[in-house]
């Protein structure tokens, strides 16, 4: 069992938060109102951003959106390029989606989604701050659209990677109170990928790591990519831990039904890479390292009971790890609520690894934001535990000013 | 979103039958007490079995566990043909965990529990039945133990499956309150299979089927096992879809750090065989068709609100399935508890899929018996909600005589 749990009585808190709002806002439904009302903190606003926000003192929630996802020109046309080339990679079917090389017959509906997808993408300005402002996002923590640079030639991952960080970076300083940024690298080059992350963090002041799973059907947890965990450990640097389409060695279950993505392949990839993490006994390794799953953990806090049962030290999975998997999710793991907008499953995981763990998200442009801003506004959380969420945990736990 | 919740306002019973237990039981232990007290229905029981459970009209909790394994010598030593053999299948290491076959230097402590674990598969008499009067468990659903007589050539799996389905039978006749049992069959011929299962339901009067999931690397919603899941739906009787391994296809990433088996391999395959099974249309097909799946239903309970959102009828990832996965989910599957003993997850699972869905396992002998009667006696439910969970589901799905 987890060593700090919170509520676990059984109490929920009534969401008086959001009926107090209903009165002061006199009727308005809370998503149009915080769209009017705009933010409440009182930080330096460059002036464009501060027309959109005009202040409506203790009337709405702040809210930071951190795994909200962008691109720039390049990375799209050398995507084009992979998706181009084709192969069996599960991920070629999200490129076809996002960058449109070859129409998708699978599914018909996504390919007239695509180009709104890539504008949306491409977008670090006017487009993007929109959108957020007509939906009451204050903040996105962005980072380079699933599957990052992870799929190029070495060299070219490195230099793409470094040219997506310092666009980021201008992104950031263009609107410093609108975007944080995590920083990719190439897994595929271990000791340019440390350089690169040094230089993220230390000099482009970027908030932290995401890094879409496996690369070249490798996990994290290969000594390879230890100079990567390290480099994160040693920088003080979250790693948001994005999924993939499963890697070929697991792919075949997931060709079928469309399972390769966001309705099945993405959960079983991410909670895999998080437990080989775990079992492999590389967080011993690495104790300081903090990593951060979406999709409310990809369901291990559902799986933590049966988890700490096989495979606490000394149990019959355990080979390698020190620490229960309940453990290390409360010693290394922060969660975001991306592409899960449910209140049960909220208040179970604020339940299982607390609420100071859990952090609110979009997935921009890839899920809507007005569904994810009513969560995240009506979900029944107490006040403190609201605020943590909504922006709170992301501000401390990615450093980013308030 | 599920159609029928329970209790979603977050309220939580009390778990008052357990104190008044306690009351009436004078401090003794609600484990020590049932393992005294015995069952209180009226049954007409064979001497020796009522022998060992005298009455004690309302005091205790009638259990049945639904998912139990057993294995009959001729079957043992077919799995030791298959383990010898070799190979690459994912399966081999609990083959050689069950029936010894070569020492698994991987796992130190595996090893040692192999000679009791094969001789508790074995017992159909004392040595079974004395585990269940200790730990005050009254009826074990029994099925012939992972991975059935699926990973034989397809003559001698229809003959063993025979065999195994003529034991089961003679071992209920033997114990009529104590056994239930699910029939095995052969997916290696589907032709084969439906009269097998035939007769189990109308002749040997089994009470539904275990099949453990993929056959040959195959799942049922392969056009050429559709003959059984019509056979099981014609025949009104639950299939238990029993996890196995990963196939091969989706092995890779779980032949490493022991994480094959229970601690995430099976609950990876279980959760993609059935969501397989929804989005393919199958269950559109056999709208009938009833699976129950373990592992507190292989935490799909926890994605649901994912998987509407994303694969409901319309919807990205939906292709041809009429209905919702929650839909399904309260349609054709009923869950159990076998290896998460979570009160939290069981609520969770009560509000989201129905009390009258769950019924609880044991996984006896791959999990120890005490902590799963102490959690059904103890987790904090209703009245209701106990005496379903414990035995009314399971009587009423697999059409036990009360």
């Amino acid at each position: 069992m987890p060593k700090r749990k919170r509520q676990t009585d059984g109490k929920r808190t009534e969401p008086t938060t959001r009926i107090d709002r209903r009165v002061v806002l006199g009727g308005m439904s809370a998503i149009v109102a915080s769209a009017l009302s705009g933010p409440t903190s009182a930080m330096a606003l460059p002036e464009k951003d501060q027309q959109s926000r005009p202040a409506l003192a203790g009337a709405r929630l702040r809210k930071v959106a951190t795994e909200e996802a962008f691109t720039i020109p390049e990375v799209a046309e050398a995507m084009r390029d992979v998706a181009r080339r084709g192969g069996t990679n599960l991920d070629l079917k999200v490129l076809n989606l996002i960058y449109g090389a070859t129409p998708d017959t699978s599914t018909s509906n996504r390919n007239t989604a695509a180009p709104t997808l890539l504008s949306r993408l491409l977008s670090l300005d006017a487009t993007r701050i929109s959108e957020m402002d007509a939906n009451g996002v204050d903040m996105q923590v962005l980072a380079l659209a699933i599957p990052g640079v992870q799929m190029f030639e070495a060299d070219k991952a490195v230099a793409l990677a470094r040219l997506s960080n310092d666009r980021l970076s201008e992104a950031m300083r263009s609107h410093p109170t609108r975007f944080a940024g995590l920083a990719c690298f190439a897994p595929q080059d271990p000791r340019a990928a440390v350089l690169e992350m040094e230089r993220a963090i230390n000099r482009l002041k970027l908030n932290g790591f995401l890094v879409n799973s496996h690369t070249q059907n490798v996990y994290l947890d290969d000594s390879r990519y230890w100079p990567v965990l390290e480099a994160a450990e040693g920088l003080g640097a979250p790693l948001y831990l994005h999924p993939r389409a499963p890697s070929d060695g697991m792919a075949a279950p997931f060709r079928d039904y469309n399972m390769d993505g966001s309705i099945w392949g993405y959960a079983v990839d991410a909670s895999t890479h998080a437990l080989r993490l775990m079992l492999s006994g590389v967080l011993d390794r690495f104790p300081r390292l903090r990593i951060v799953l979406g999709q409310m953990g990809a369901a291990l806090p559902f799986w933590l009971w049966r988890l700490d049962s096989v495979a606490a030290p000394g149990s019959r999975a355990a080979l390698r790890n020190k620490l229960k998997p309940s453990e290390y999710i409360q010693r290394n793991f922060a969660i975001t609520t991306s592409g899960v907008q449910d209140p049960q499953a909220l208040r179970f995981c604020i339940d299982k690894v607390g609420a100071d763990r859990i952090m609110w998200a979009v997935d921009y442009p890839f899920q809507p934001t007005a569904p994810a801003v009513k969560f995240i506004e009506s979900a029944p959380l107490s006040d403190q535990e609201r605020a943590q969420i909504a922006f709170q945990n992301a501000q401390q736990i990615f450093r980013i000013a308030k």
